[in-house]
């Protein structure tokens, strides 16, 4: 028995989620039943592939994740089953979903569902909630060892998984260069792509300055000289800082405050950022 | 030992919710406890009531839902516990929550509830709180097996129970005739109250063109001539579609877009929809 | 094994809060882990601590509370655990969380957290979430068993604890005078810290009718004649009443209605309320 986690893009404000939760109750009454998020903006797979590398290795080896962001439901795009590298599992229809585990974390072994077995009884008049019928039904007998990962369906090599496009953070004379990857959005903060290592072989540390330029389109949106800090306390409330977030990655924020909303900061590849030290005087 | 399963217009935000858990857990801390959603509209007892038939078949046999949506709190509407045809159970005030369950699945037996007995102890001085002090106390303990059926207080007959009006759907020379009955309300989909199997009386069939008239107290809100698809992609992202939706209902959305957001559309008896073949020519 | 609520102002929509059940499930995979509330307004310490008085005692007896609303995340302000004088604990960062509790319930016995070994191993260069390295692990070890109580860290006097100034309600001839401290935000309630039994020492009786006074920085916002009420439905839909809320204290409403937005009040020792007798004519 491994626990189960269910991610989608429907809200909690119905009935669906609650009902991906009855069905895996019904396949086995014992289940641990927990959830990653259900807000995922509504279509948003690149989101829903970042909260996945964000936390699935905080959860015990073998928990099976369900994330059902499907924009796609009822056309061709194919619904699978992997293995992560350190051996956890995602059931997800196969859309982009796995770009960021396939890249950080990498997957060991790929299968396709094979819904005619693994599909809710009598629910096959129902071409809009694969979600319930067969995302959460498959989740849940895999996790409560009613199948074995080769009882999903047949296996397809991992190379053929459907990847978003990605920009590669890297170094230059410039600084380090990335792309605003998510925004934590609560606090307003920018998560980056860039991580803390590449970032710390411009020199920087703790208390210097840096100079921060993003960049929308080619347009520049903005740039200023902010603290690298340890945590929001060093600076501040209402200051601007950088600092390494919980996924060991750059990211600013305003301590108490709204950097996205401050500068009005997007996300996606189009948003270009570039943290150099700061050589000058004040 | 039953899940317990809780519904509420209370929201997440206080700590109403967790003291309804909490409860739950005193009364036997072996108890499994989930929700439908917290998110019915303040006292909307329609929702309610409809979060209710959308879900419940979905989780095992001998579940106790707890539903609180409950402007008539501290009036003499009554408390009362009822076994669905199928043998789940639902906890309730009776002010019409049970309406769609009566019409769609069947009541086998109803109870009131005796507060002498099924009331959290030393809690008589709250007049605003039955969902914590009654309703959550006496749905974990049936759940729990502390009481039974009958341990809830005397039975009443089923057809005492409070109904809100409904507007059955029919079919005529003119179409297939019924109302909007709720939203998807992430995705802005119209939920109407049309069985698959009474649309498919009009001779139409995946792929055809359908006709589709809403009125909202008797003037024409929308016209216009749509695709019945089996799902979402079998239309352009932004096209208007028919379907039928994970209740066996006839539907309508636009794909990825909002219905209900596009055209103004709201829900209840006073939207009434006809849904006709169309067999003109583009 | 004791249950494991968690309470922050992390919102749902991203990865955190499902962080922070994994590290748990990671320290025992048999733990009972809920909720109090993710949705505390960002940085609303006060409000933690009121969300905390509202729920824990409905909880059993050495359930473990884990409350992260930390804006000094990284500064120098320490991390607790404290045992409540029935036998609860909460694990929280001490900046004031603990506030009602401390004036309420009473505080047993408060311990330090020891880091260098109640920390997520290998999290030691993440300074930004600790409810996630230090609170959740903390907090599950403790709910599973694994520490007792003194294995958290050194003991430290109740008295050290951070309080936030708390205005205490009296009783004088001109009725009994009070602070608004929260809202019940879906309902729109005013709830004060004026006890029932201080209340009814001014002779008021149900179905009374009371003068209300409302200032905000001294300057009267609302002041009006309403009944003193059972419940709402003792009062028209629409119509204001004042009523004894679950937390046994007086509260202000508008049947149906949100008296908050009705008369745009806030929160805060600012905001001081004055009830008395009303002993005029209509």
């Amino acid at each position: 028995m491994h626990p189960l986690v269910f991610q989608t893009d429907f809200g909690l404000a119905d009935g669906a989620v609650s009902a991906m939760y009855g069905v895996a109750y019904c396949v086995d009454p014992g289940l641990r039943i927990h959830d990653l998020t259900h807000d995922i903006r509504p279509y948003n797979i690149w989101e829903a592939s970042y909260r996945l590398i964000q936390t699935i290795n905080y959860w015990p080896a073998g928990t099976v994740f369900v994330s059902v962001v499907d924009p796609g439901v009822g056309s061709d795009r194919k619904s699978v089953v992997i293995k992560t590298g350190s051996g956890r599992y995602i059931v997800t229809p196969d859309n982009g979903t796995l770009t960021h585990v396939l890249r950080l974390e990498g997957i060991a072994e790929a299968r396709i569902i094979d819904e005619h077995i693994n599909r809710l009884p009598d629910s096959g008049e129902c071409y809009t909630f694969h979600g319930r019928d067969v995302y959460a039904y498959t989740g849940a007998r895999l996790a409560a060892g009613i199948i074995g990962f080769e009882g999903v369906g047949p296996e397809i090599p991992v190379e053929e998984l459907v990847r978003l496009p990605i920009v590669e953070p890297y170094l230059d004379e410039k600084g380090v260069h990335g792309t605003i990857d998510v925004l934590d959005i609560r606090f307003g903060s920018l998560w980056t792509n860039i991580p803390r290592k590449l970032f710390l072989e411009t020199g920087v540390e703790y208390g210097d300055r840096v100079s921060i330029t993003i960049e929308h389109d080619h347009q520049t949106v903005y740039r200023n000289i902010i603290q690298y800090a340890k945590s929001f306390a060093d600076v501040y409330v209402g200051e601007a800082l950088a600092y390494v977030n919980s996924l060991d990655c750059l990211a600013l924020a305003i301590n108490q405050g709204s950097f996205a909303r401050a500068y009005n900061i997007g996300t996606g590849n189009a948003w270009r950022i570039t943290v150099a030290p700061f050589k000058g005087y004040f």
